[in-house]
């Protein structure tokens, strides 16, 4: 049975779809992509079981099939033909996929779709619209911040909460948190879903900068389902109840510091070349006046950085991962933020100026 | 004492010292790089013993002095300084580094510049000036034809050679063979020299696009010594006899065939998917009228390619080894090739439609 369809096409929803097959497999059928063809549409399929990515585009076929094509050999044949049209051939008694292009002809062994797992989802108990673009920056701003270790359980994941005109994301691990917040213009329920970071980070990955401007969300038996430009990407959510994480933000901050944010990287990013691992990455900020003195030691040498700042509150000195803070500040798009302290066991909550658009929280290291 | 100099100066000397810095090493001083401040110059020194990468920069200093500072740390703080003067601080006393710029203050423990390892180099033999250009060009097109493997002493170097008004390099492994040829304005002596390709390699990726038009080489008690814009490079050339590659170019190839080098390239490319490693990435050509087909099958399925050609001479069929004739076809840069060939157990020789500018030779695989 022949489909002809575009090479470009072809491979962008091949590359899409491929985030979701697994690296590392011993079930064969798992290395493959589906390939549903219905009604002059091609459908392609990948799913490691915990996220599935479905793609779409359009296609001419002689009728429908379905088959799974080993998904490494097909997208690499796809990304080095040139840019024109592609006949694809499948012959379904012989279960092999030919390919051709100019001069180019290659045939591939391929399975039977139904070995393909399948994945069921139910009628969807909730539905929402985003903001595309606002969804790909929220989850760059804070999916970094949850847990990287799967026995944290729900900390591996990213917290959505709508409310009223508004979504939040929140991602918190054992030494951090992060909270951004954006207006949804329509948003009209109040829910709450924890998706797998891990997972987000893929997504963001597909979500171009062009096509649909609406990300839909949606809530189905434990899956949540986000549907955008020719993409569906289907994950399980994360069960249990979350950290009480505005119990952690409501600490008191007396001293507050107004700072550069470009000042402040620089100057960690040169301090953090004597922190090391086997130190947590200390440096050191010694905060004086209307400077932030910050320093790191070590037998080869010691680096001493001064930024400048405008300063309220009191003077003392505080540890701090390095590492973990310049995740934070270049995540940050403000040309200034506030650092906001108490003292040098308490945790650093970053601000905007103004407004509550984020809030980051990490937690010190205490100076020996 | 005191020495001010610009980060852009110092940090582009460092990168270049830097190649020679040994990547692992249990002698400290080798980490090193050896700062040498005199006249109003600074001469940086790296040296892994095999390859010695000495450069220079103005500086204004207070006198002169030696030390040698962790090569590491040292660069990448000045990297990551802003471009502007930098101030140096040596106390001899301490033998430490202060490094200022700014409101960043750093200090290195450095080491006596007597531990480092003297260079030692005799009046030179030999003295040739050559277009920077064109030694960067042909090091890149002949390099990679010479063996990695250290058991194989002289076939790991590149032989120059030198003779009235041109300069020849020529590299050669166990299955294939480089030769380039570009002519030298003002060449008057003939003589040979074998200088590592590893070594080569080094040496091409600090050779600027701009700077000094010619590279000067002097040999000097089995050293040869490259001077190019504010570089001197010393490397220990290889002794001994080169095998005589004119014997082996010199073999008979009555089919000739010519083809476009980007058909040839994107066909091999795709060709090469299925294959594999075990079967030492063979392809086979299938050389019929006016057409080579090239094609490699695995359990996985089969790819045919075809490519338009002019065939003068015999049909049959040839295995290689794909990466080979990769290596080869990427680095020419003519529009259409000519390929030399005799039958399916002799080797290939790729020369250009006219001239001698480049000889490539690559033998068969044996097809099962």
């Amino acid at each position: 049975m022949k489909i002809y369809c575009s090479k470009s096409d072809l491979n962008r929803s091949l590359s899409h779809a491929s985030h979701a097959v697994p690296t590392r497999t011993t079930t064969k059928i798992l290395e493959c992509i589906l390939v549903d063809i219905k009604d002059q549409m091609m459908y392609l399929t990948a799913t490691d079981t915990n996220i599935t990515i479905e793609t779409a585009l359009n296609v001419t076929a002689e009728g429908d099939c379905t088959f799974a094509v080993p998904s490494k050999l097909f997208s690499s044949i796809i990304s080095k033909l040139p840019e024109s049209e592609i006949m694809l051939d499948f012959d379904s008694m012989k279960s092999k996929l030919k390919i051709k292009s100019g001069r180019s002809v290659s045939e591939i062994v391929c399975f039977e779709g139904d070995e393909f797992p399948k994945i069921r989802t139910k009628e969807p108990e909730i539905r929402v619209s985003m903001n595309k673009e606002s969804v790909k920056r929220m989850i760059r701003k804070t999916a970094f911040s949850a847990s990287a270790d799967e026995i944290n359980g729900i900390l591996t994941g990213v917290l959505f909460e709508f409310g009223e005109g508004n979504i939040r994301m929140v991602a918190v691990d054992a030494f951090r948190m992060a909270i951004n917040n954006e207006p949804a213009e329509g948003m009209d329920q109040s829910f709450n879903v924890v998706i797998p970071a891990k997972m987000l980070t893929e997504v963001s990955k597909i979500i171009s900068d062009d096509g649909d401007e609406t990300l839909q969300m949606e809530i189905a038996d434990k899956k949540a389902i986000l549907i955008f430009d020719n993409c569906k990407v289907t994950v399980n959510t994360l069960s249990g109840k979350y950290i009480d994480y505005k119990r952690i933000i409501s600490a008191e901050t007396p001293t507050k510091i107004r700072v550069k944010r470009e000042d402040l990287i620089a100057s960690i990013d040169r301090a953090s070349l004597l922190a090391s691992a086997t130190n947590n990455n200390m440096i050191k900020f010694n905060i004086e006046e209307d400077t932030i003195h910050i320093s790191s030691l070590s037998d080869e040498g010691n680096i001493d950085e001064s930024v400048e700042v405008i300063h309220e509150g009191n003077d003392f000195q505080i540890g701090f991962n390095a590492r973990y803070l310049m995740d934070i500040f270049r995540n940050i798009d403000d040309e200034e933020i506030m650092l906001n302290m108490k003292d040098s066991i308490s945790p650093c909550i970053v601000r905007p100026l103004s407004g509550e658009r984020y809030q980051y929280l990490v937690l010190p290291i205490r100076i020996n």
